[in-house]
Parts: C-alpha cells; structure tokens; sequence
C-alpha cells in the first residue's frame, strides 16, 4: 500500500517529522535543523515509536555533527555531549541505544579521519538505518501475515505503525501485508490513555489505507474478548528481553493477561533491533514514569481534581510466558523449554 | 465522616441535583422541578450512579404526580405515562425499576384514593427511599469494612461513592467504615473512560474525605496488579443476577479477570435492590449502548478521526465465579455449590 504521509524524513539536512502530537486534527511537519529540536521532538513525543526514534536519533546524531563542523570546537568531545544528550531522551525503547550504538561504530571507525569525514559517514548510517527500517519492517509483516487468516479481528494498543517507523509499521505491517495478500481483517483500536496513540494515531493510519478499524476505550478489551469478538491480539514492542519477556505501552500485560484467558494469541511484532540479549529477562528494564499532566489534563482541559496523586509508568513488561509468538524480520520465534526459538520456515 | 456536598435532596417539592457532569471543576446544584427534567438529568449523567438513579426516579414520579394534580388531567393515566418515560431513561441498572416499582405499589394501594392523597403518599414513599437509602449503605459499609485488613491498597473502577447513592457510597462506603475503624487504607481509583467517573468523582470525594487517593488511566491496572500494589478490588454493581453475575461499568469484567489472575479477592458492594433475580444468570441483563461521541470527544475536543467507527457499551457482566464476595446491608454474601448464600455472622 502506498504511504500518503512520512513519519519522518531527511531533507536538505533537515530531518523532517510529521508532528504527531497534533494528529488527528492536523497534518504538521516539523522540521527540525539540530539536534536538540530532535531530543525535543523525541522527548515531548511529536516522533515517538520504538523504530522511529531509533531513526530519528541516528539523524540527530548527523545534525549534531554538521553543526560541531561549522562550530570548529573539539568535534570529538562535542559528539559525546551529543550523544548523551540523544540517549537521555527516553528510557525504555532500545531501538533508539541500538540506533545510537551504531552510529558510534562510525565514530570509532572513522576516529583518525577529519570531522568533515566522521559527519559524511554518519549522515551515510543514518541514510542506511532509515533504509533498513523500510525493509526490515516489510520483512517482519510478511513473515507475521502467516499468522492471520482470513475474517479475523485483531485487537491492537498504541501505534505500531507506519507512524511509529519509517514506513510499514510492526504490528499494523503484518496486518497491512495479510490485507495485501487478499485476507479481510478487521482492526480493533484501543483508544490507549493517556496519549491516545490508538485513537489519534492507528485509526488515522488505518482509515487512510481502508482497513476497518473500530476505535474502543482500553477498558472494553476483556469485555470483547468474552463476547468472542477478538480472535488475535498484536502488538508492537519497545524493548525485549534474552527470555522473551516484552516492554510496550502501558496496558500491554493487561491485554496479554486478558488474551490468555480467553485463549486468543497474543503475538508481538518488533525489528531484531528491539531485542535487548543483555537482559535475561524483563526485569531489568526501565521503566519510564511521565508526567502526571499527561493523565490530570487533555488537550489542555482539566480532567481531574487539581493535586490529585497520579501514578504514569508508560510502558509495562509482559513476561514471554503469555506470547504465542514474536514477529521479526528474521522470521517468527516462538518459545520453546524457556527459550525463544525462530520457527522452522522451510 | 460528614458529607460536605448532597447528590440529591428533596427541598420546596423540587429535586436539588448535584450536577456530576460540571465535576470536579464545579460544585453546580441542578434544580429539577418538572418529571422531565429529572428524565433529562438521568439520561445525560448529571446524577448517575445505580442507587442515586433509583431516588432520583422515585422523586421524578413525585414531580409528575404534582404536575399532573394542577393540571387537572386524567391524573392515573398522566401517572402511567411518567413512569413509562423515567423507566426509559437507561436500561442497565435495575435499581431505577425497583425503585419505580416500589412507586407504583403506592399508587395500585391508593387507587381508590383522590390525586392529592396519591401524590402525598408517593412523596412519602420517596422520601422513605431516600432515608432508607442512607441506612442502607451505611450498614452495608459496616458488613464490608470486615474485609479490609489495615494497610490494604483498594482499586476501584468508576464512582460506587457517595455520589453514586444519597450518601455514603456502596464500595466507598465500605472503604469509608473501615477507615472510621482505623485502618489506614489507600485506594487507587481507575480514571474509568469514557466518561472519567473514576477520575472526576472518585477522586474528588475521597479527597474530600482525606482518604489516600491514588490516580491511573484504566489500562494501568494490570501493571499495578503485577506489582503486588494492589491488595483487593472493590466495585458497586447496576444489577446482579441470582447467580451473582455482575452487571457494572465497563471495565469491571476486565479488573475480575486480571484480580483472579493475580490471586487478588474481587468484591462487590451493592443494595439488596441491586439482585435482579427474575434473571437467573447476566446473560440477560441489557447493557445499555451510548453515543460515539463519549469516545471520540472529550468536553468538546475531538480526541479521534472525524467519522471513526466507535463501539461504546456503558457496562459488562462479571460471571459469579470471579467474586469473591457480594456486600449487601444484609450482610455478605459468598458463593456455595453455585448458588450465593449469606455468610454466617453469628
């Protein structure tokens, strides 16, 4: 399906983002000329999406390059600040310490080579990370379309999206890829608080490509999984463990929680860059809090008691035990005596 | 505790709503003096809340009755139509038909009497409601504060306080009795979309009485259950089965599955005249279906693509087999051989 909007994209060394926190009122690109626009458009959320911000990083990276360049201060040194700065954003995707981690390969490459070089190398990665991503995320959906058949309705959380990569999507990638091959689907949106990623985001992508999408409140999904309305559930990831355990939006486990009840799939959708081997399990990863507004107000109205006490976390972790499956570029890993496994795809 | 605010009163023959659509922002008392606009304050929410309803109904048939003495209409044929529009107000919480049917009793008893003597004795009965009411929770909340332990965390969905009933609450009631016991409790409210019942009134209530309150989107529940950051759910109910199905606000049936997941006991608290036992399970039960627009707008901000599909059910049934204990002011109830039977106090 051809994309009628970019997430993001790099224009005479200018990265541009479709500023997602006006959607779906608004179709606005950001344009961002160094690389403190990208940490502000990264932490605030106007580009959000584990493979987004990956993308997104490894851009900002090359702004900050081209910048110490013009600057002549200690180019090296400067790219540090750059980086940590980048890698301060947000805490919980691992998308965007992979993205960071190869770009610094190219610094550490090219370390004896002059600055003018180190920048033409970065923009060169950063060119290939968005290019990768495109592919990758066409892989996965292939390899995860397997999954679907024909008259289901899958439930999903958040934006796994085009608009959360460079193009595609993860979760909605599979579905787009079982739509492309002939399948009718069904898609059931949780509106997903507080942001709304779902309501603003999926339902916006889905309804420009014509998939039906019903939009919910997240406390309907146990209620349709009973009536029988939800044959799978499909979500993105932000960061995976060695074991298979799975950081996402918030809500997540719940769905997962509720999907094994029912004795509906619940499979994950995620590039091989989401999977974190340095963590045995879910356990240790962090675990962003934000701000109480975020849930307090909306869109600027007051939704509860001035100096209520509010809890934020972002994401939850969802241990392997409740994934069917996990969908990546590599095929579909499923888990077997406690490890997770890539399927036989012969 | 002493209550600072009224849901509903009864003063110079006019119904005083407090009206729950303008919290927490502002305390605005609605004054009903006609049938319809108690109809009116029902359907849109300004008094919610399946006991509150109940008064609020009886009052309503009070008004029409008066309406119908100055009119000088056929006063027993008027009367039909006023109840015919009260009971058609919301479908779910059987409460509203209790409460009219323990009204239409007093009218078969007097139907040889004049309209003057019938509209007294039908104010009587709505204020005897409306006493009885109170009683009623208060006792309830004594039953139940015998399951909270000190130091227990509470999550509750949507408002089952003291702005859902004429005062005290039902599963704040219990919270409430076990706090004047001295238990120190803390209560994690669910915002409760799509109307933020949780969010607007739990929370302002609870601050009101100084009771910790802490608050989360409804998607978070899970997270805090798998945490061991919850100790119990207790929620009220619009209408149980005799099998002890649990017709309540959206969400409930999701927060049963995840408690029953997590090992944590799930509660209900409701008036005996909350039991529905012309149905003998929840299968029957309708559940009220409300507009679109609940989900796709919030105080005027479109939140969601114009033209989205939305599915928008106000409540779910919690199967029997998720409730650990039905709270009533008779005493609580446990399930036994699939049958619910009160438990021994003696």
């Amino acid at each position: 399906m051809a994309q009628t909007f970019s997430t993001l994209r790099w224009e005479a060394r200018s990265l541009v983002l479709l500023d997602q926190t006006q959607l779906p009122e608004k179709e606005v690109y950001l344009v961002c000329k160094d690389y403190r626009a990208v940490a502000d458009a990264i932490r605030r959320l106007a580009v959000r999406g584990a493979p987004a911000i990956g993308v997104a990083g490894a851009f900002g990276v090359v702004l900050g390059a081209y910048e110490l360049l013009r600057q002549e201060k200690d180019f090296f040194a400067g790219l540090e600040a750059v980086f940590a700065e980048l890698a301060g954003t947000r805490p919980t995707a691992v998308n965007l310490f992979w993205a960071l981690g190869r770009m610094e390969q190219v610094v550490t490459v090219h370390r004896q080579d002059s600055p003018a070089v180190v920048a033409a190398a970065l923009e060169a990665e950063a060119l290939r990370l968005y290019q990768e991503d495109i592919e990758t995320n066409r892989r996965l959906g292939a390899h995860g379309a397997a999954l679907l058949t024909d008259g289901m309705t899958v439930l999903t959380i958040c934006n796994a999206g085009a608009l959360a990569t460079v193009a595609h999507g993860t979760a909605l990638a599979v579905i787009r890829a079982a739509v492309d091959e002939g399948k009718y689907l069904k898609v059931v949106a949780c509106e997903t608080r507080p942001l709304l990623q779902g309501a603003r985001l999926t339902t916006w992508e889905l309804m420009k490509d014509g998939i039906p999408v019903t939009l919910i409140t997240d406390n309907m999904a146990g209620y349709l999984m009973q009536q029988g309305k939800v044959q799978a559930v499909l979500t993105g990831a932000d960061r995976i463990a060695a074991n298979g355990d799975v950081a996402n939006k918030i809500g997540t486990y719940t769905l997962a929680v509720l999907a094994q009840a029912h004795g509906i799939p619940f499979y994950v959708a995620a590039p091989m860059s989401t999977f974190d081997f340095s963590l045995p399990d879910g356990k240790q990863i962090p675990i962003e809090e934000r701000a109480a507004e975020e849930v307090t107000r909306l869109r600027g109205q007051q939704i509860a008691p001035e100096g209520v006490t509010v809890y934020n976390p972002a994401f939850d972790v969802t241990p392997a035990r409740f994934v069917r499956a996990w969908i990546t570029e590599k095929g579909v890993f499923r888990s077997q005596g406690g490890k997770i496994k890539l399927e036989d795809t012969d």
